[in-house]
């Protein structure tokens, strides 16, 4: 059988992709968007290589590196000024760089123990069940750092890794709130409750209205995934169950919108 | 000049796509997602060409559509059970379609005095300056239908369309929450006053705490573009402005999740 022969199509279809300006040719785990990387610059725990960004943002850049760390550019570390099509190609499609990507190493992830000694006496940590969708996870991490959370506590199976679409979301918060992963959600919930957390979970069936409840000065704030909810035994876990006063026709909030409310009312009491 | 020789490739590459399976061949304005897909068919308003589900998804499918609206298929309605590959290939790359997407027309959009006829005594609406991300708006609107508001007003110019990645955000709240586009937000500003709205503007530099703001029973809730904020003649025309309690070193949230705040703030007043 002969291969039929394919449609004309101009040479353009032919071409290898021109090689990438040197020094950017191998992979990299790449943040974007201007805070997400101002952030990750300002925050002297995070280890980077490359920092990538377009012609016209060299300017800022560079004023990002001195001020962020008081020095310029470090061992290893690397300013490539680059044209948008390169840019675009480090970076998934569609992504928002706003004219900046950072090829980072991941921040070290601290064990829960460790967050919990350094707790102050009034605290509020959001956990996150089943929550997949990095934008959502990011944005709750925003959340929490606006209104200073302790941390944001995800499982190790099932949750999105703190990369580019996280971070993103996130907007520079990755570098100021701890990711927690923990292997079971609902032992956390009980180290928790002995380091005297209330455990409040939000679920729009509850009895209850979030604003109703005491909810003491160390709050766990549990949440579920959108639709799913919390599993059954993580909801077991929570002392009090309360809902957000939704109208009963439509009821359900984006899980990062549903959070935010839930830190905003629990700020609003502690302040 | 000879073209060179393209480096050796599969035969897949130079394969046509097979085509759409029969009645999907043409192009759409399709909408996607359970809820997004649900709430279309279950709003009476809402006109509709094809409904494309994966197989294993055709009994929820004829649910909808008969518990939706009672009867079956209309004229110029069709369902078409297809394949994964052809799904995705209607959609845009990565969208989460959940097994059903819907050809439709987009719902006629409401004149500001339309919406302002039909206002009740208490009343929250919704006014987004510059907020150009399809997502955030679709969140925004979410909220909106959960805490009950009249309707989101957004700019002609700048603002994303009621199409496929608002109306995913929404979960079906763009069947919901009138959106209403206006030519100039600082006019409709002026409109609301005269029927009574006090116009808050959420601006993180603001003196005042919208929890320790009388706001009155009708309110205009102004939110500008993360970053830039709302532009000047527009905070001009702002009663109040307020800012959410969050911390001095990470002030800013994502406006739907700032939005969310707010119109929970207003609700837990109101009830």
């Amino acid at each position: 059988m002969t291969a039929a022969r394919p449609p004309r199509r101009s040479r353009e279809h032919f071409r290898r992709p021109p090689p990438l300006p040197p020094g950017l040719e191998t992979g990299g785990r790449w943040l974007y968007g201007r805070h997400a990387v101002a952030a990750a610059l300002a925050n002297p725990r995070r280890r980077w290589r490359r920092l990538a960004v377009l012609a016209g943002q060299e300017k800022e850049a560079r004023g990002l590196l001195a001020a962020a760390r008081a020095r310029r550019l470090g061992e290893g570390e690397a300013l490539h000024v680059v044209a948008p099509h390169d840019l675009a190609r480090l970076l998934p499609r569609e992504a928002v760089h706003q004219g900046f990507a950072l090829d980072v190493e991941p921040l070290a992830e601290p064990a829960l123990d460790d967050v919990l000694d350094q707790a102050a006496p009034a605290a509020v940590a959001v956990v996150l069940d089943r929550v997949a969708d990095p934008h959502n996870v990011g944005a709750v991490l925003r959340s929490a750092a606006a209104f200073g959370a302790l941390a944001v506590i995800l499982p190790v199976h099932g949750a999105p890794p703190a990369a580019a679409a996280l971070a993103k979301a996130a907007s520079g918060a990755l570098e100021a709130v701890p990711l927690v992963r923990v292997v079971n959600i609902a032992r956390a919930l009980d180290r928790l409750k002995e380091e005297g957390f209330w455990v409040c979970g939000l679920d729009e069936g509850a009895a209850e209205e979030l604003s109703e409840i005491d909810l003491g000065v160390r709050v766990a704030l549990v949440l579920g995934a959108e639709g799913e909810g919390m599993r059954r035994l993580v909801r077991e876990r929570c002392d009090r169950l309360a809902r957000l006063p939704t109208r009963a026709d439509f009821a359900t909030l984006n899980v990062s919108n549903a959070a935010a409310i839930a830190l905003y009312e629990i700020a609003r009491r502690h302040s």
